[in-house]
């Protein structure tokens, strides 16, 4: 198994050198592409209006990896359209150091990353670590790698996978030992504590900050979040297709086809 | 009704202010946010690591916009958080100069400005229209304008829209009396024709192109893209929530929580 990592934070993050390190236990052969600096909720993203640059560095235990200038995604498909010659088999990003849950999903480069790669036919796995945002000192990546090692290898382990996998794993922070299992979950409600902050520079021009809060969740059981804050690891499998068929069921029957074409 | 017009071509660009006058022969009150530039396939973005600036600006046809340095879906957030100070009822975004579908709505700056909006609790209508790739001169956004008219008039009339409306509208190039009428679709697949282009600058560095032709779909019946092929305007409702309950089912099935949790 060929094992692509790359992630939102930047090459460099200690988020991504630990999803390496797991990756390499249980893979014949991992790369590394991942965005030159930090991409957070910069979203889906592919650049058609510049070109992209590529260059080799170093990380920290001296693994050899790849460096662009473009998006998460950009990465992924890069390395699929050929960067890469050997064959990839599966793509796995992060670890980022904040869950993605709820409609953070769209907005997320470690989720979008794994999309990208379901879009060319191949699995995608993001994983993100839930870090109490009072936490200082270096954050612990290991257990969250070591989980989404064992989602990995599971998969690895299914004969005849569907077409397009998508799974969004997000890992409660603390040793591994301490989490109660892993839970298939749904996407769950994020509730957004977004406000505008007005400033005016030293020119006397308005500048805007959304600023506010980090956001919080609906707490319910089965989702995401709920599942996360309940202690587990939370694998919410995703969806390329967003067709709603209740608006559609909606709209039918209140007559909207009819209505415009007459 | 208060519309608020945004797009993902920058606030210049003759799509949006065709959706403005549209707009204007519906509602009270037309509200202009958007883009200072560009941000085709951008994704779905939220800024917060630098502040946005917000200039006003004046349109062709005189009409007073507000342009930002943020993506697509930062305007509506700058909008909806407070930048505006009336209460928007509808975000309108586009017109695209080409489709956006299959799995270019996660791509799509105008697609991601309605799903947006859509988070804040507010209806969300983006509108493309397939513009021929061969097209020399002027596009005519007019009727693709008159189509999302009718769209943004059908859904005001209707008492109880359901909480997360997301309309992905694509309209058929050319005059209106040709179109053969709205079908409500479910999204459908993409092909896109990507290749890696190599170069060398001439300092000797290599960059590299996403390159290729522009996609194709997939042209089945009831799908955004064979609609839209079978010259319809064709109208497909997004969802939110992404989850992949047949993934999650096979996961079950296979044991996917016991495996993991032994």
């Amino acid at each position: 198994m060929h094992i692509l990592v790359t992630n939102d934070d930047g090459v460099f993050a200690p988020g991504l050198l630990a999803l390496v390190h797991a990756m390499q236990k249980i893979a014949e052969k991992v790369s590394v592409l991942a965005p030159d600096h930090n991409w957070s909720a910069s979203g889906h993203v592919k650049t058609l209006h510049r070109p992209l640059r590529v260059k080799e560095v170093v990380l920290e235990d001296n693994t050899r990896a790849w460096a662009s200038d473009g998006a998460p995604s950009d990465c992924v498909a890069l390395a699929l359209l050929g960067f890469l010659e050997d064959k990839i088999d599966m793509v796995v990003s992060g670890i980022n150091p904040n869950a993605n849950i709820g409609h953070d999903v769209t907005y997320s480069g470690t989720v979008t990353a794994a999309m990208e790669a379901a879009i060319w036919g191949i699995p995608g796995v993001a994983v993100s670590v839930d870090k109490p945002e009072n936490l200082s000192g270096v954050v612990d990546y290991k257990p969250a790698a070591e989980a989404a090692r064992r989602v990995v290898e599971w998969l690895r382990g299914q004969n005849g996978l569907p077409e397009s996998v998508v799974l969004n794993v997000n890992v409660p922070y603390g040793p591994l030992v301490k989490m109660k299992g892993f839970k298939i979950t749904r996407q769950g409600m994020r509730i957004y504590n977004d406000v505008l902050v007005r400033r005016v520079d030293p020119r006397g021009k308005p500048y805007y900050w959304i600023g506010g809060d980090v956001p919080s969740g609906v707490d319910e059981p089965g989702t995401d979040f709920g599942t996360l804050s309940a202690g587990y690891v939370s694998i919410t499998p995703l969806e390329l297709d967003l067709t709603n068929q209740a608006m559609a069921n909606w709209m039918n029957e209140r007559g909207f086809e009819q209505d415009l074409s007459s």
